[in-house]
């Protein structure tokens, strides 16, 4: 079975020999520390690291969490009382839905086009009445369209927050991943207003769990209370070895490889695609990430997916993202996870799973 | 400053150099595996292992969590209802009061004597129309009272659930930590009216956050819907240093060693209070874990506190602990974390600021 299904990282590029030395360094030297319970809002280094590459965000205002999606559940179980509105993409990445759900969030969606989430559309409803509590993005290489936000959105979308009074929660997984310029946020977006998820998953591992969130001030003392309420701490072996990692000379240029590779692999999708299905399918090109977003003219990707399976190559069908809208030709295949041949051996499958 | 007031284990204890060798060997050998995604439920031969010490448990019906307090978070988040009534001690473990709490639960509090929680009291309750949704307790050397259960007690309490339709929600951190015989639980507890919460933080690493948790069948798609949502899985670096732990063959003269170091520690500190206090104060022996509970007639120990501040040590005041009881002059004495001769010199201290 070839799976361009999963949002996996590719665990060839996983730096296990680095990751291997420096776990056995900080156990030997630092273990009575390391393995001792920690502080709930994260390791201090840590929380510098992440704040580093947060223009305007000092330690203080990061909180390391057990992955980007404890970052999710932490600010939704904060914020969110039952009934809140809260704006999402449409198509949208499935685990936030869920997460906004459980905590009793009424879904707004809004579409997500090539530029990224449609803050027009947004603006209208907002000047219709419509008083959302936060708005979830994924500015960066969204999953599952690929698509980033333009700046004149992002600028758009900081001034509605700041007329509205609400918060943005900003997803931002895969911005490491870019193909071309590293992604920029716009100067003006208001601290106050901004929640912050950043992630080592995709370019560390994502088995250690380790993910940040950058909130405002008026958030820090809720979200932590919440946070040693759910599990004390983040794994303190988790966090140093991604202290450190973080650190060390070989992570830029491990981040540098990461980035070729998967625009490598990016391209071999598209050019296979493009080979077996001459015309019989439109995407747009992602900047960066790990998924391509693509219309089957095919028709029901729900349908195609037996078929795929019996020709042993699985995607996920659009629907899967679903909001209200009918995205029952669309399908995410990500090219992160499987090797070059494996894409396009898995497009030859699903090309004759259409026929 | 001497603190008998944290519930840390003696890092001098960490098996240090044992966890290095290992997490080194993992990422080395089985990198590509171990620091990719993992099963929301946990590893599978870590749920194993789990189970392996959970009488009548097999590993499906074990999910791994991160630490206990995790456990805890997401059997209340599963459960409770805004206004639904447990059961806890009292006094009881502050961090599940605040769990229950956080997820709208009323709290009815049963006292904990030198048997444990006074099972008979809570009958005369639930004659009485008590309709409780769950009942909290830690059999095993209770935090603070360090009190056990009796068997007559845990047989009582399982008919109890049985009968009234209740859960029993048992968190067990201390049970390898037993000065005399191993604790036992009665063969005729209900496996479906029983969670049981299991941990490695205070027997090879807090830091690590690895617990786990054996749930009836019809609570396990629950539980694990709600895990994906808060943190999708535990560190699986943690996962497979705790599996590898588990099994070596260092790890049984490991606790053994855990046992006696705290053993003779607990000795040390009431040697110590005997000498300092001789009639003074009054306490039960604990039979394991981590605390020594005190009633000490000087009175007020929330009042206490800042003169033993200023002497240079520290304890957790009774009221800490508290529900309704008037718990004014008790304090929790922790002999884990400090040496013997910060004991010794600790409850001198101790004595100081009582004069």
């Amino acid at each position: 079975m070839i799976s361009l299904a999963g949002g996996l990282p590719d665990p060839a590029l996983f730096p296990t020999i680095e990751l291997s030395v420096i776990a056995q360094r900080i156990l030997a030297e630092r273990g009575r520390e390391v393995l001792q319970y920690g502080e709930t809002a994260g390791s201090p280094i840590l929380r510098e690291r992440f704040a580093a590459a947060l223009p305007g965000v000092v330690a203080d205002d990061v909180i390391i969490t057990t992955g980007s999606q404890q970052g999710l559940d932490l600010i939704a179980r904060t914020i969110l009382d039952d009934g809140d509105m809260v704006v999402v993409g449409d198509p949208e990445y499935l685990g936030a839905l869920q997460v906004f759900r459980t905590h009793g969030a009424h879904l707004q969606s809004v579409p997500v086009d090539a530029d990224g989430l449609d803050v027009d559309h947004l603006e209208y409803q907002l000047v219709g009445g419509l008083r959302p509590k936060a708005c979830y993005i994924v500015a960066n290489f969204h999953n599952p369209t690929g698509a980033s936000m333009s700046r004149a959105r992002r600028l758009q979308l900081a001034a509605l927050a700041d007329r509205y009074g609400f918060l943005v929660i900003e997803d931002d997984p895969y911005r490491d991943i870019f193909f071309d310029a590293a992604p920029v946020s716009p100067e003006c977006e208001n601290p106050n207003r901004y929640v912050r998820l950043r992630s080592v998953s995709k370019t560390l591992s994502p088995g250690l769990r380790v993910g940040a969130m950058a909130v405002p001030r008026w958030l820090l003392e809720p979200v932590v209370i919440a946070k040693q309420s759910c599990d004390l701490h983040t794994s303190t072996v988790s966090q140093a070895i991604a202290a450190d990692a973080m650190a060390a000379s070989w992570y830029p240029p491990h981040l540098a490889e990461i980035r070729s590779v998967y625009r490598t692999k990016r391209d071999v999708l598209i050019r296979a695609l493009e080979i077996e299905f001459a015309g019989r399918l439109s995407f747009s090109t992602p900047a960066g990430g790990m998924f391509l977003w693509v219309d089957l003219d095919a028709g029901d990707t729900m349908a195609l997916l037996p078929k795929a399976l019996e020709q042993g190559m699985c995607f996920v069908p659009g629907e899967a993202f679903g909001l209200p809208t009918h995205r029952s030709s669309w399908a995410r295949l990500s090219f992160a996870t499987a090797s070059a041949e494996d894409l396009v051996e898995g497009v030859g499958r699903l090309a004759a799973a259409t026929k």
